[in-house]
């Protein structure tokens, strides 16, 4: 599964990216995985080099940034089958998690990209999965150049102290308290 | 200005808007503007009709998000000639920003979007260029099927009484205090 990962980039060059930047999107509210993609646009509009390596399984569907990314010729990969909340064997989904990280580790060190956004990663760290440690380590001794941005909730503290930029996301109203449905497009 | 606001439109067709919502992202944190990006980026994957219209002025340089948007075909207008907090004539300001507000309502008014992106509208109504009470009545008397989403800074409490989904992006961790500064494709 990584070699498929790292297979068919972009066309490689001298990294855009002046000083490479942790971002930590964390947070209860909506805009994590959003703010992600703003970002990916923008860069993709630099013509920056970016891959988003996603951790929970979307089953099915496609959503609006996966064919966007697909317009847009930019990397989405759904990480293996990854996870979802409702497996029921926590064993089997905790060595897919494991795997899924595996793939993130060589997507980094092969330093083909301006930005990479681990999408969702933090549930795996929260869930025991995937040790903290081993993912500052592995973000300590990546290409200079690389920014990486993680999203998801609960971020742990040693992952917000390593980071260089954080932010809480936070839920001050959502439309779910008046039971509005996710609505396409703006939220997937 | 305005007439030029709603020129040269994406095609018309029925609009892919379940329930319109009006979607707020204020607080002191990144990512406001960005999140909005990647709303335009899902909904463009899904051949969904987007305005972005910015309320600040960006100087010269044509940032990640407008190469992007010309790239994606996706309308993004710097309102006039914007307004920057450097400005020693508060009071052109003013008018300036309402002119822009009127803009604004014109696209509202137009129905031909599914999303209307009101980039740092927020601080046009906090210096009170443009009465909040107004934006609401305009925001009420939309088309039923159109998203707004509303950036910047202190939305005022009004403002978030009436939305449907409100975050606060609030600033745990920042670069610049580290001396880092702001980093092309991520940030702009």
């Amino acid at each position: 599964m990584s070699q498929q990962l790292i297979t068919d980039p972009q066309p490689v060059k001298g990294s855009r990216v002046q000083h490479g930047l942790v971002v930590v999107n964390t947070g209860n509210g909506k805009g994590k995985t959003t703010a992600a993609l703003g970002v990916v646009m923008r860069a993709w509009g630099r013509d920056m080099r970016v891959i988003v390596l996603q951790f929970l399984k979307h089953t099915g569907a496609r959503f609006g940034e996966q064919r966007a990314a697909q317009k847009m010729g930019v990397e989405m990969r759904s990480l293996g089958d990854g996870f979802t909340w409702r497996s029921k064997d926590l064993n089997q989904t905790g060595k897919i998690a494991q795997q899924q990280w595996r793939a993130c580790q060589d997507v980094i060190r092969s330093g083909q990209y301006d930005i990479v956004v681990l999408d969702e990663l933090t549930y795996a760290i929260t869930f025991g999965w995937v040790p903290v440690q081993e993912v500052i380590a592995t973000l300590r001794e990546r290409p200079p150049h690389m920014h990486v941005i993680i999203t998801g909730r609960d971020a742990p503290q040693e992952l917000v102290d390593f980071a260089d930029l954080v932010t809480e996301m936070r839920e001050v109203k959502h439309p779910y308290q008046k039971g509005i449905k996710a609505q396409p497009g703006l939220e997937f």
